[in-house]
Formats: structure tokens, sequence, C-alpha cells
């Protein structure tokens, strides 16, 4: 017998075409897409409502929630140095378990399936994600110039053999060297050694700001691309976020070694780090998913945003209406997503896929008339569409509920530990 | 006796600080900003809610929005030529005045209590504002270029004279002219002596592209701004639609004239139209609001993406994390948006101010924690915290409910009407 079937929404088939149809979920699996009479343990009617695979974020760091608003409109170096650092000084486990919650909680209320995470005190983040029921690749962030780098390699190490395919298969663990500028080339080497021992992949910021390129190109004569190509960590599969200064030259390599990019446009907007040259990377065949970024350079974690700023931003950045039509970019927010986190049958909504899909309620006036439905979600929809949430087959949003996360319980947590961290 | 009191919300009060404290209304007017034990109509609990002086959209074409999704991802002229200007020719008055009601209700929804719009049929407009309850300052679209250009005059004699200082003093009326490049100079000086004649205000789109700007320099060997100024239409109070395409020459010219800007952030990126020079236009002074334009160009009526993207999108375009802060935004979206529309009392949460308000719950994930409010509003609010609207005193939205519009008999109408519309 089948566990769920999802009766007549409006579908958002693996060929790109929305269908009003239904969709059986058997165990964490999408059964079958079309017309089905079989009966099943629940049955869901989706009339009116618009069913599209899970928003993928490939970049954030979930537990800054908890400094969501603290510093906002500041310089780079001055809102790290004086606010996010000293901050993040205060920070315990504890902290992580419950700013991860949050940030599991916001995304699931906007369709978020499936998370990108590169953060530290990492076991309570996969804590939560076990709870929680998402499903999330996670890296244990590493400073090379930082005094627990050593400790941070030992950490990322023991994590993934804890971890890796952990929760019936929804965490995924990646190693997660911070920035080219944070990590030295040996440093860099010990990472690359411990991503083939392990076979992991690896999650990197690269290329985010002109100033660390610049700084790159002084102290090694080439571009973050190129040293990291050179020093072999292109070689074991890699996502990069932002890759917002990147040349010809860059894309190439990018292309010749499958870099996977999660493009943040709402962060780079806010930090004024610029446009990443998506259209381009695009054209080359690079697989380019999105991300939120962490909270505090967003200052939220809505996909549904980033969906609809990517395909804003790069029409007025290149002059061009057609730059990034809606389709690639819905694409970009869910399949490359998955993709560019190397997940398998993640994506979409087509039988032998995992079971991550968003339903969306098409009710509200903003969704009216309905010319396009994937124009609507693009250009006109917002967070609170959201109605129900199903990932790994496992209802966690219904009807704009949690199932798993007690959100009283979880909003005085953050509220008192959000303040007592910003304390001097 | 109060009619109503806004009891314990956290208050952007006039000085630009939030407190959390009561606010009184006595007929259309706020009374009073500070405890309140006098007893009241009604008394709404507005614990855990931000009060803010309800958005302003100074530039929008409300009944557009029954092209919403038609027709996106084109190239300008491509766009207007094969799609929308066939789809309003098929356009009734009927239309008009449900389009206009779906536009209302969703402006409502997301916290608008004024509009500014250009548009035609509009009477029926005016009805469909008066009906609603929600203020807004009116214009008839004029063409110079169009067979109808006498009888557009004549209709916005008749239409000021009818609905001007209208519906409980809501609805003021101004003159619309659309466009220097469709209103050739013999045309704009009838529109001028008509302003003159009737003290009306005008509406017009101004450098919205870089190729009607250079077509005003062959033409006439002047800018629209420069060609506006000699045809004396800055000299009757002026909201300038767009001025993307502006030069320091063009900025001075406005300042003198005290030209009014409505800034469309959502669709200047959507049609790929350029970045207005915001920042320049605010150091000399300007009155610069936020709008949304039509929906068929954006696609939704939302401010709170409109001042989103006000703040985050000249930061990346400057390169300037401080370009636009979100106090800045926040003004631009409420008070400086009524100024810009010439509206006298709206737009503070001050004693004597219009009791135009908008109630946000903050109880959702993104709100929390709360280190600083404006900055909560403006990088991770969404249109659905929206809880409870008043405008001129009346509760138009509560608690997520529109009071004066039937929503499901609107969407039926809608619905039935925008597929009509777009037959060929």
């Amino acid at each position: 017998m089948l566990n769920i079937v999802l009766k007549g929404g409006d579908v958002l088939c693996a060929d790109g075409q929305v269908r009003q149809t239904d969709l059986a979920i058997s165990g964490s699996i999408i059964a079958q897409v079309g017309n089905i009479n079989e009966t099943a343990d629940r049955i869901i009617d989706c009339r009116d409502k618009l069913l599209i695979p899970g928003f993928v974020n490939t970049h954030t760091h979930a537990a800054m929630t908890l400094f969501r608003s603290y510093a906002d409109d500041m310089m780079l170096m001055d809102w790290l140095q004086t606010k996010i650092w000293p901050a993040e000084e205060n920070l315990t486990g504890e902290d992580v378990y419950w700013g991860t919650q949050l940030a599991i909680a916001e995304m699931l209320k906007s369709g978020t399936t499936c998370f990108a995470d590169m953060y530290f005190f990492m076991p309570e983040v996969a804590k939560a994600v076990a709870e929680s029921g998402i499903r999330a690749v996670l890296a244990r962030g590493m400073a090379g110039v930082a005094p627990t780098a050593n400790q941070a390699l030992a950490e990322s190490e023991s994590f993934y053999k804890e971890w890796n395919n952990g929760a019936d298969g929804r965490i995924t663990i990646m190693l997660g060297p911070h920035a080219p500028y944070t990590c030295p080339p040996d440093y860099l080497k010990k990472v690359t050694a411990l991503a083939e021992k392990l076979k992991a992949q690896i999650h990197i910021h690269l290329s985010e700001t002109a100033g660390e390129v610049a700084e790159c190109q002084k102290q090694y004569g080439k571009s973050p691309i190129a040293l990291m190509n050179e020093l072999g960590v292109l070689d074991h599969g890699v996502l990069a976020a932002h890759c917002v200064h990147v040349s010809s030259e860059d894309i190439a390599i990018m292309k010749e070694k499958k870099v996977r990019v999660a493009h943040n446009p709402g962060s780079n907007m806010k930090l004024a780090s610029g446009v990443a040259p998506v259209p381009d990377m695009l054209a080359a065949g690079i697989c380019v998913g999105l991300g939120t970024d962490g909270a505090a350079s967003n200052n939220n974690l809505d996909m549904l945003e980033e969906l609809r700023l990517t395909a804003m931003l790069h029409k007025v950045h290149r002059l061009d209406p057609l730059a990034i039509p809606a389709n690639k970019a819905v694409d970009m927010a869910t399949c490359k997503g998955a993709a560019a986190l190397g997940l398998d049958h993640v994506g979409k909504l087509e039988p032998s896929y995992k079971a991550d899909i968003t339903i969306l309620d098409m009710k509200e006036p903003h969704w009216h008339p309905r010319h396009d439905r994937l124009s609507l979600l693009t250009y006109a929809a917002n967070a609170s569409d959201v109605h129900t949430v199903i990932v790994n087959g496992k209802v966690l949003l219904d009807n704009h509920q949690l199932t798993t996360i007690d959100q009283e319980r979880l909003l005085a947590e953050v509220d008192r530990r959000g303040l007592r961290l910003v304390k001097n």
C-alpha cells in the first residue's frame, strides 16, 4: 500500500511542464506521478496547490540565525571584527543546536527540504538535522590560520565517520576548509589528503570579494580558483560558495574540474560583494545552485527570495531581460541545487526520486489570475504560501504547522540565547 | 471617546525609534502615541507586533494585475507589442474595476495603505478605491500620439472635477501624461495649461530606459528632464516615475524644481531598465518614494519586496554596503512616499497624522531573535506577516481578513476576466 497520495495538485513535472495530476509516495521515495486510484495511508487534497521539488539551499551557516539583525549596513571587516567574531566567541554547542533548529524551522516553513551547512560544533548540527527530519550536507568549517586548525581536521574526520550517510541517509558529510585566505597551501594539502583518504567532497568559499582575489594574486601570482586547482583541491568534488569574482580562465578551470557553484545573490547584494557571472557559468555548462548564506548576512533563509533575485539581478546587471528566465531559476533552486550538493535522485518530482516535496497554496490574490505558474512562483509568490513540506517521505510541515519541532519552545530558547550572545 | 486603541505594540515612532507603547485613533486621525488608559470602541492587542506607517506605493498601474504572469522574460518592445498592448485592447471598464480591486486586495494584505495609479477607465478605479477604503492618488494616463489624445485631456478634467478630494478626502487626482516619448511638446503644453487651470499636479514616466533618453537627445538635443523643464511641465508639482537614466545635470534640475521620484527597483530589475542613481538623488535632497510598477512587470505589488530591493540593490551596484541603510529605505517606503505624492500629514505615526497604519505579526521564526526590528522589517520580513491594516481610521484588514472586499467573488471574477483578455 502507498503511504501518501497527493491528489489533484498542479505538479511541476521532471520535463519542466506543470500538469494537474496525482503523486504517490512509498516509504522515502516518489512511487508514481500520474492518475492514481490506489488507496493510501494518507491522501492530501492538493487542488489549487502547486507541487514542486523542495528547495535546496546550497550554502548557509545555519546557527548564525542567532545573529539575525544584530549588525547590518556595515563594512565587511568592521562587521566581522567588531560584531560577528566577538559574538561567535560566546557560542556554546547548545547555542549551535538551537540556532540550527531555528534555521531548520524557518527553512521548512519556506519550502526548503535540504541545506548545505558549514559551521562548528557540527555534531550538534547533525543532531538537529536528525531530529527535525530535514536533509543536509554538513561540513565542519576549518581555518588553517586559527589555533584550532589541527583540531578542526581531527573533528572533521570523526564527524565524517560518525555521521556520513547518517539519519536514514539524510546526512552527507563534506570537508569544509573555509577559504584560501584563511587556509594556507600547506593546510589545504592536509585537507585534500584527508578528502582522498575518506573519499569526502569539499565545501569552500571561493572568490567572494574583489579584495580577496587581489590579495591572492599578490601573494601567489594566481587567482583563488587557479591556486585551488594547483593544490589539487578541485580534484575531490568541490562545492564552491559565491564565485563572484571569477575570470573566463577561472570558469574554464571550473568547467574542466566539474566545480559546482553555490550562488548567493541576497548575501552578495547585502554585503556589496558584487554580481557573480552566473549567465557565463551556465553557458559554460557549470552546475549552479542557489543559497542564502547565513542569516547574519541576508537576513533570512528564504529560498523563494533567492530564486527571485537570481531571475532579476542578472537581468538588470547585464541589461538583458532574457538573462535568466523563470524556469532556469527554478531549476537552480531545486534540481541543480541537489546536483551541486552531489546528491543522487534528489530534486525532481519523478518516480524513484527521493520524496522531497514542497506544496504551495495558490489561494492568495498575488497568485491570480494564473497565466503561468512558474512565473507566479518566481516573480509573485512569497514564503508563507508554503503550505506543506515533505522530506524523505515524511510530512515535516503540515498545513503550515511544524510536525517535528516545538516552535514555541524553540523561539523562547533562541530569543534568550540570541540576546545573551551579543552582551559585552 | 476614542475609536480604536492599539495596545502594547512595538511602534515605529516619528523620530525613527521603535518603542513599546500604545496608539489611539480618533476618527480618521492618530490622536495619541504613548501610554493610554482611556477606553475606546475597540482595543486591539498589539503585543509581539510591529506598528509602522502604512506603505505608500508611489507608482503602479493597478488593473494590470489582470496580466500578471501573462508574459515575462521578453524584450520590452516585443513584450509590449505582441502581448500587453493587444491584451489591453480587450479591456472594458468592468475589467479595470475588478483588476483594480485585485490590486487593492493584494496591497492591503501586504501592508500598503496608499497608492499612485496611472491607467484608463479611471472612474472605475476611483469607484474601487472609494468602496475598498484605501487611499489613492489617481491619474488618467494620456498619450499625445494616440487617437484618444484629446479625449484623454477632456476625461482628465472631468475626472479631476468629479473625484479630486473625493471618498472622504482619500482620493487625490493628478494629470497623467504618459511620457515624453508618447507626448510631443505641443501636447505637453496642453497638459501644463490644464494643470495650471485646475491647480493639479502631474504624474509622468521619465527616463526609464537608456534608449528613450538617447532618442530624446537625438530629437530635441536634450534629456527628457531638461525637455520637461523647458516645456514648463516641472512647474506644477511633478511625481516622476523611474528616473533610471538621469545625469548630474538632470538631478540639479530635479532638485531645483522639487521633482519627486517614484523608484521602482523590482520593475527596473525585471525589465532590465538599469539602476537609478538613488543614492545621488538622496544626497541632493530629492524626495524619493518607492513603487512596484504594474503587476505585469513585477509581478506582485509587494512593497516589502521593494523596500528590501532598495536596501540591497544599491549596495551591490555601488559596491558599498552602507549605500542605503535599513532606516532610510523604510522612510522611502512610508513618509517619503507620502511626500512624493504631495500628501499632507500622511506617512508617520504621530498625533494629527492620518491613521494609516500597518501592523505586522512578529511571531514567525524569521523574526527571531529580535536584535533590531527595522533590520528585521527590511531584510527578513515577508508580506504575509502583515496582520492588520488601518486606513483613514478604518480597519480594512483584520487579522489577515479583508473587511471591505469579498475575496472569493473577487478571485473568481479576475480569473475569468484574466483568461478572456489574453484569448486571441
